[in-house]
């Protein structure tokens, strides 16, 4: 590990099928009037949404609803939602749903007191908040994003054609999260695998970059180890509670800033993703998992050596004196063949987009510095084409 | 992931080698007194100690020097601590040095204000602090403990000739560590061979425990291959900035509570070493060192599917179609080979102890369930006389 760099994530994660019962307890930390931030409705049928309220209503809270959150957060939802914990000057926003959700409720709890414009101040300038700011707390429902514990929010401002994410320090994490990996059982099949992959591309995002010797490196492959075992017993049988308990962890873990502490990270394929499901309003890990083999194809001879590695201590592929570019080659075919067998998009033809979208997704496109190589907008260009 | 669990871990790290620059932020959030705890003069020679000072005079704290922590932490020691901390009313108690020092810091900590004997509140009844608990700071100068990100501490009571180490919850964890790989170089080579199996001993404990699959034992592997590779380095060079970081950090997550989430552990070779340690006052590293072999290959059989998955994703001994019990002792040589290798205690005769000293560290021993079986005092006589 080199560099200097800060670790602080003081999100309070309470884990298991009892885990509901935890809230009680976290509610007694806040004032009384709780805004409850959820989506569309699939948690009253599953009966989560009563389990929060009659915490909620046991612990004397005045409960402000506020339903419909939207699976890609629009700019214009958070600012109605920002408008309404200020007017009802709430002590705590509970967000009970997916990434989505707790995404949303971190913009609207840095934004209900801003006095600039929230999306300018965090979403252009990418400044930190200067205003009071909201205690969040989540109840997790969907695995996949790691908005459960980090600062992390995407927010999609569809006048600009853009999805933003912007990630906050420490002060924003959500202070507490209830994760039951019962809640995920009954997630449609093509969203939990959907979210195998962003679990998986937030590690690849941060593993495909650098060449020194970091534990970091180390901790990520036994992440995408487990991820591999689990999602596939998860495939089998959505309620094998050991793989779906492994996966939740799993996923809290490779996006809270842990397996990036000293070491450089890439990105790049979540800013194509969030480009594509800017113009598709496609799934988030379905646009990942579209562009994912395309891009790493491209950046392989400038990262061979991690490939190579890749392959090795993530997939089991016995080295035997093969050359690194065998190996890199033989990580990737394994890394598409996991993919085809859990059913993500192999390309973005399925998720609605088309040829003459292109050259605006290739425009909306932030080009990062890249984990082994920054690309040009040709080379975009080029990726999409063979995501086509 | 099975069980139900709390993970919370509100330590702030600063890594790196400019970690010390945010020293002087940290102690804003502090009043005016701060007792600085260190060992035995070393600090004084590497200039740490003067760097530490300068931090706190500019901050305009008032110092209650508090030097001479001894490696073993002693009951009394630690009183006389808790009566300074106390007399002086101090707003923050500054750790410098290793993980005995921070032990007894969080023992000073919990202690200064306590109104019951401490050692029979926390050390015999392993209750909770009831009292204002004094914050801890720590500025780590040797690895190995993790104790400047858990809420563990070991004191020695010499009286009833015992070590007992006691887990805190995260009120008494350190509220912030300093951590700069760059301190730990002039560390005698001796004892940074003991923190590096003390490390893999903290990992080993809670590996080997359980038969489910669990996310905790694949990021327990990356650990262990990371540290394998990174102290092979620092033996070679003990100035490789890398390999000495790479160690620091695993040291720290080998013991934090992440890698012990949802699972069973075991810690009965700490009930052992701490047993030698109480009896022959040795390097606690060293102390696990010497039993562990012995202890490891008693508990093989009942655990042998865990051992030979260490062989093969520790190790990368390939595993060929070779039964369990084969790959086992395979995985066992190796980890005996990367002993001799580093260098560390094979046997407690090195450590000074006798065969007429057996029965008395027996009787020494806690008992624990065990990760695979628990131990009889048989048991633990065949185990310290294979030790010999």
């Amino acid at each position: 590990m080199n560099g200097n760099f800060t670790f602080h994530n003081p999100t309070k994660l309470h884990f298991g099928e009892k885990a509901m019962e935890a809230l009680a307890g976290e509610l007694k930390n806040y004032g009384p009037v709780v805004q409850l931030s959820y989506g569309g409705g699939s948690i009253k049928k599953n009966g989560i949404y009563d389990q929060v309220v009659a915490a909620l209503e046991s612990a004397g809270k005045t409960v402000v609803e506020d339903g419909g959150v939207m699976s890609n957060p629009t700019l214009e939802r958070m600012l109605e939602g920002a408008a309404k914990a200020k007017a009802n000057n709430v002590d705590l926003i509970l967000a009970v749903g997916g990434g989505s959700t707790i995404d949303y409720a971190k913009a609207v709890s840095v934004s209900a007191w801003c006095e600039e414009d929230p999306w300018e101040k965090y979403y252009v300038r990418f400044e930190e908040p200067s205003c009071r700011i909201i205690p969040v707390g989540s109840v997790l429902t969907m695995v996949g994003t790691g908005s459960e514990m980090n600062g992390g929010n995407v927010i999609s401002n569809h006048k600009a054609n853009i999805k933003v994410g912007k990630v906050f320090g420490p002060a924003v994490y959500p202070k507490f999260s209830i994760l039951n990996p019962r809640f995920t059982f009954t997630v449609p099949r093509r969203q939990m695998v959907a979210g195998f992959f962003d679990i998986m591309s937030h590690i690849l995002e941060q593993y495909f970059s650098g060449t020194d010797d970091n534990t970091s490196d180390y901790i990520a492959e036994g992440l995408m180890r487990s991820l591999v075992v689990s999602s596939r017993k998860a495939l089998e049988n959505p309620e094998d509670y050991e793989a779906r308990s492994n996966i939740m962890w799993t996923a809290t873990w490779a996006l809270n800033t842990l397996i990036a502490m000293g070491k450089t990270t890439d990105w790049e394929v979540h800013m194509i993703g969030h480009a594509v499901g800017a113009l598709t309003d496609a799934t988030h890990g379905m646009t990942l998992s579209a562009v994912s083999l395309p891009y790493y194809r491209l950046i392989k001879p400038f990262g061979l050596n991690k490939f190579a590695r890749f392959a090795v201590n993530v997939w089991g592929i016995a080295a035997d004196g093969k050359g690194d570019e065998q190996l890199a080659d033989e990580g990737l075919a394994a890394l598409e063949a996991w993919m085809r067998e859990i059913g993500v998009a192999m390309n973005i033809t399925e998720l609605g987009a088309t040829e003459e979208m292109i050259p605006k997704i290739a425009d909306a496109t932030f080009l990062l510095d890249g984990g082994y190589k920054q690309l040009t907008r040709d080379e975009v260009i080029s990726i999409l084409r063979e995501s086509l």
